[in-house]
């Protein structure tokens, strides 16, 4: 049955009150962190000193449902239930038998997917007596929701931003400044990571690693003070599984199931989010999607990285997360998609992806822009770039459908909008943007600096 | 009865499919445009080579409803119908007992009010036969929507932007130029008007009076080109009335009166889409709500111009408009609030004020931006400048509310988020921004150049 509205809304009474661990559904459990001294397990005790142990425990869960508070919901309902679309104008323009639907998170105040986390994590902060968080950021998607959760909260929030984005990308810090947070340009001088970058090259543009490596050290010398993370870990992607339970009861709305389930994946927690509840239900037979993740060739961990303890950022300070990773000294090429620079994946998404449970692609950042460009101009939203990715998929699909004659049902996650980034759109539609390709050489042997680790571990 | 819900949302299938024309329910008919030659009348003659018939139709009417196109709604459900919010936690941290509701425009691909207005205005010209559409654009809101609305009906889009916003915001030009638009520097070489200002000054930073001469001079050289204004004009107000529309049915939902409605104003547009129907259930008895204008105090049109026949643009091309101006010569201090910066008001609302029937304030910039911080540090949404305005007016009657015990029920449009003025906040943020006032000097002789009418027009 094909869906008419362009909207399927949900009421906030109708809004899922619990967030879902794909965890006890899996037909193995997921390799866990370990300690990068002794190679052991990380306990709840090694996690403290960064994280409440509200949050420690939803790490390490393997209870199915997890109850979302009710201060969270309160919060949530500012934006959320989101709605989700029907691309009837994009696939007019595809001529395509193939019925496109979007979830769209970019009706959050920081314009994407990511306060769905930030909002439970500050409030389990402050709910431990917590009084300042730390953080860092890339593109500043994750600064923005965090220091926008502080705000509501009362935390203090202190956030590292990526030395490039923090020159290129003023319009960012000034957000996150309006919500009342701190934004240092990373690599820093408050922090003896940043210091010793800076020592050898005072302009250094910083990275991702580096800001969280930061981040972390502040929040670790001060009892009141932890350390928030804005995908990657299992807790995040728990948070984030509201997208797809929203979805679920909005295709039940619209009468339809999907036949193939795509989002673009950095950290892998707006993917995680749509896509474990879909999971879950294809697990016990209710409906049989294909899920696919599409990351940026251009730092393709899913697909060209190996699966391997690594650490989460530069400095070597993290726990050991088994992951597909390009190695934690990887360094992505200046793609304009930020929030997909990462040389890790996931290591629950790494999991369910070695139990076969997913697809993953990698698309060059040019035609993810046309998809870009070709979206806003028949739905009307200009998406972020990472999103960009999973449209070009999308369209890929599509198009595939025109020749076949499929009517593929499709969902994406359209995870954020595209405001903040149009220097990225001014680049490709001068003719600037060029796509940049990871050679082999910087693959193998470019997974620099992993630990040792026992191979049963 | 206290809405308890944080969003009161309508189903796509309760849109509104009629806007609303207030003529009709006025006591006194609005003094019609004149021609600048002979000082009579305007009749669609005189407007033909910038309208298309069905808008000039619109323009004149006294119908007090007019059929929402089929194709028009289609594109409205993109979007619409956009939410109404309650800002229960705005009113906590005020410590007030009164009720305040915006309805928010920000949720549309233009991120304001604005495409209520440029799609129809597409879709007419586009039956009309017309090719192509040009415009003038300031802080860039206006030239965004419609360029998405031209991609939409296949209208070929050319604006002419504000000088001094085209080199200071770059990024607007791109979102323009990503809905396939062609975005010039006005002034420019392409119009005797612009040529004429560059001759004596090559660097001129243009103003929104030049760029509409420059708009309405290439419009009519080609009979397969039509001049689009997304403000002002009586169509323009009818378009946008599907927001107060909406907003009254929300209110029946929420089982709310409002006691006071409050919008800002520019052009008029946005203030007279809200206000006019709650205007006519007031007239019709039926509810009894204050109704206030609020306006920059450096650009103060209803509170310190005149009520007079004054030119639309700078050139003195335009036919004469009975409104508050503050004379088409005037040049309004660089304040942020770029939708807010324009000599005179629309006369449908000029004269609804020369009625009685509604109050104006006008309120210094640093006052707005510290509501508009306010507002984002408590409901999360970054207001652009301009509904900054109608916010700062609420807080200041919330606050009144707090000393009287009053619980009024206070309504705002929430006319568009502030993603592209964060330089904006950036300058309150840093104590860089200061408020600027119009000496009298400025106003009175500074009523420039109003051209002789008639005594009896």
């Amino acid at each position: 049955m094909a869906e008419s509205r362009t909207k399927i809304l949900l009421d906030e009474s109708q809004m899922p009150t619990r967030w879902y661990n794909v965890v006890p559904d899996l037909p193995a459990p997921p390799p866990p962190p370990l300690h990068p001294g002794t190679l052991q397990p990380v306990g709840p005790d090694d996690l403290a000193p960064l994280f409440p142990l509200d949050l420690i425990a939803q790490e390490v869960s393997t209870e199915r449902f997890v109850d979302i508070p009710g201060e969270v919901l309160d919060v949530y309902r500012l934006w959320r239930p989101s709605p989700l679309y029907r691309a009837h104008r994009l696939e007019k323009a595809l001529g395509t038998p193939a019925r496109i639907y979007y979830k769209y998170e970019g009706v959050s105040p920081a314009g994407s997917h990511k306060p769905n986390t930030a909002v439970p994590q500050a409030y389990y902060n402050a709910k431990a007596g917590v009084r300042k968080l730390t953080t860092e950021t890339g593109a500043g998607q994750w600064g923005t929701a965090l220091a926008f959760a502080g705000a509501l909260f009362d935390l203090e929030c202190e956030i590292w931003m990526v030395g490039a984005s923090y020159d290129q990308k003023p319009y960012r810090r000034t957000m996150m400044e309006t919500f009342g947070a701190r934004v240092h340009r990373s690599p820093s001088d408050l922090t003896q990571a940043g210091k010793a970058i800076r020592a050898d090259d005072p302009e250094h543009p910083g990275s991702l690693g580096i800001a969280i490596s930061e981040a972390v050290e502040v929040a670790g010398q001060d009892p009141q003070t932890r350390y928030a993370l804005g995908s990657v870990l299992n807790h995040v992607l728990l948070h984030q599984t509201i997208i797809g339970e929203e979805t679920l009861l909005q295709f039940e709305a619209a009468g339809e199931t999907p036949d193939l389930v795509i989002g673009c994946t950095g950290g892998g927690s707006n993917f995680g989010g749509l896509a474990f509840p879909f999971l879950r239900e294809k697990l016990a037979g209710r409906m049989s999607p294909a899920i696919r993740a599409v990351e940026p060739a251009s730092c393709p961990s899913l697909t060209r990285g190996v699966y391997a303890y690594d650490f989460g950022d530069t400095a070597g300070t993290t726990p050991l997360l088994k992951m597909h990773t390009l190695g934690h000294g990887f360094v992505p090429d200046p793609i304009h998609a930020g929030g997909l620079r990462y040389h890790g994946m996931s290591p629950l998404l790494s999991h369910v992806y070695e139990l076969g449970l997913l697809e993953a692609l990698a698309l060059p950042q040019t035609e993810c822009f046309a998809a870009a460009v070709r979206f806003a101009r028949t739905e009307g939203i200009v998406p972020a770039p990472e999103p960009a990715h999973a449209l070009a998929a999308c369209i890929r699909e599509a198009l595939a459908c025109r020749e076949s004659g499929e009517e593929k049902v499709i969902l994406t996650a359209l995870c954020g909008h595209g405001h903040l980034d149009l220097p990225a759109y001014d680049a490709y539609l001068s003719g600037r943007m060029v796509d940049e390709d990871v050679t082999e050489e910087r693959l193998a042997p470019g997974l620099t600096g992993l630990p040792p680790v026992p191979a049963g571990a």
